[in-house]
């Protein structure tokens, strides 16, 4: 058990956006997904490890690729899209992965947003086992106003209510703004992320309190006793129990989709992903009256920084960014080495 | 100061919801508003009476004839509706009130949320001074999905920031669900809805922890010091600032309507409405596959008791509502004098 000076200095390298898209490419394609998905969940993947989001970053390929074995998800699935009405499409993601299904109905749902000033696009029958945020930044790169919800798995309880029951429920929201890039949030209703109490309990930290309770719904701070039989808690009391209640019947009443309660994934060991539903809103801020809505949202920036406020939602992952597209995406050497495994034939 | 036996029980007297909605009307309208202004607001805030949400009933009253009297708000004014596409509706307020607008724009907003599945509705040069619940209730009661938001005035320091920025910004959403009334919520973004401070000011009571800050940015628990010159504080830490700085991008930027640091009432002693704007969004759930939404909304709820919780948002609006409308709606004899006052000529 001598420890070398090595031990000391983890040993990490760097890989571009694209190399790093090509490797995870070639992993879901050996996993058994179509190129076409392989390509979403691979450049979805590795933004979030270029953003610096690492929960939902290269951590999540091996989660994906014991899903994909198990059988529970479809990697070749291939969406189904339906024009419902002027502002409303639906997609049937035929047991695949909400990416694709967003991609599949993208440009219609944009054509409806821009031509009614405001179109809903309603995902069921998916899994979504990604950040939410890679899902509405690219429409407010392009000038929209974009709201999502997801739901995902019962592990949160409700507040008031004894035993969990809701997923963590995330909301995503981006909006374009004039001089710098959109205002963009993605927030788990619950007091923590799913995947930041894995890689705490894989850390071996502890959480602040009010993230979760045990297995006998006492409060703790021990991650992996919220994980083996425990719960998180949602945020902010009854007022964020309340949103993720809005986001299950947002994303799922409304879409068609499963409950976080619903779905049965027993007969699939090795299940990793939710199989829920996913609504996404998007607005045309053209169709406002008066001063260009980027603009105003640039104006609200700047008081914002006037109050004081060091840090907008999105500023972490943007500084990681251009850090990434520096010098390239920090990736340990032994996630690649893992991840190159993966990959070979 | 010998205290009678009388003083221990204070004197009140019940009236129905007819009854207060007349009184209500005669006071608005003798405070120089339209008759049609005075009926929408008349029941807005007789309704909330009814409820038991006491900080927007008749508490409100003094509030909005100090304001008309200021000249800040045209209490005469026609909304002005624009129809700008398949799912977006404009109104301009025309410096009056946000509900008159709504109730304007309401028919053509429900016809084409029917049509297009979603549409918007954007409220500017307009003053909320009321709860948001009433705005988005009776949609769900016609079997609409509806969400609002309306941005108010500065007084909530953003998270992470030294001096307040943002309103109360109030996020309220209604659902139809089939076995009862529809799940309905109506959320202040800040620690504490504004009227609940007032409120607890006047009683003399004290604030739980985390509400909000004094002149000098530091945490009090005396409501008295956060309305003068303090501040309150967002719900739920970066999350619930998130969503704050989105309600005044859905309300504000994106409806043409004042940020809520950006109106200035000195001009206008006794002013108490701020001027902004305010977004609904309505959602036809018939458009979804599968099964009748509000059915599933009901599986929700049903889960949701099944899990412990004993009480949901809006349970003890809808248990008040039955007292009011069996034995009549409970006004202290005091408050009634001076609303009997204010409605003479």
């Amino acid at each position: 058990m001598s420890a070398s000076p090595l031990d000391h200095a983890p040993s990490t390298t760097h890989l571009s956006y694209e190399a790093l898209t090509l490797l995870l490419q070639r992993i879901f394609i050996r996993q058994g997904t179509s190129e076409s998905v392989a390509q979403v969940l691979a450049e979805n993947c590795a933004s979030a490890e270029r953003d610096g989001a690492h929960s939902h970053g290269v951590f999540r390929v091996p989660g994906y690729v014991s899903t994909l074995n198990s059988g529970w998800v479809d990697g070749k699935a291939v969406p189904i899209v339906e024009d419902v009405a002027s502002g409303f499409v639906r997609v049937d993601a035929v047991n695949g992965f909400a990416q694709p299904a967003l991609a599949a109905a993208r440009s219609l749902l944009v054509d409806k947003a821009r031509s009614a000033g405001i179109a809903l696009l309603a995902i069921h029958n998916s899994h979504h086992f990604a950040a939410l945020w890679p899902d509405v930044e690219p429409f407010a790169e392009e000038g929209l106003v974009a709201l999502s919800v997801v739901n995902s798995m019962t592990c949160v309880v409700p507040h008031g209510a004894d035993r969990p029951l809701f997923g963590t429920n995330p909301i995503a929201f981006a909006a374009p703004r004039a001089d710098g890039p959109p205002i963009v949030f993605d927030l788990a209703t619950s007091a923590i992320a799913h995947g930041d109490v894995q890689i705490a309990a894989r850390k071996g930290e502890r959480l602040p309190p009010g993230m979760g309770v045990d297995s006998l719904g006492q409060p703790t701070q021990d991650p992996k006793a919220i994980l083996e039989g425990g719960a998180l808690l949602p945020f902010g009391g009854h007022k964020g129990s309340a949103l993720s209640m809005m986001v299950e019947l947002l994303a799922a009443a409304l879409t068609g989709g499963n409950f976080s309660f619903e779905f049965n994934w027993s007969d699939h060991p090795g299940a990793r992903t939710p199989w829920t539903g996913q609504l996404v809103i998007l607005i045309d801020p053209s169709k406002t009256t008066g001063q260009n809505f980027a603009e105003r949202s640039q104006e609200l920036v700047r008081q914002m920084h006037a109050a004081g406020l060091r840090r907008l939602p999105g500023d972490r992952r943007h500084r990681s960014r251009a850090k990434s597209q520096e010098i390239g995406i920090e990736i340990n050497a032994q996630d690649l080495k893992q991840l190159q495994e993966l990959a070979e034939d």
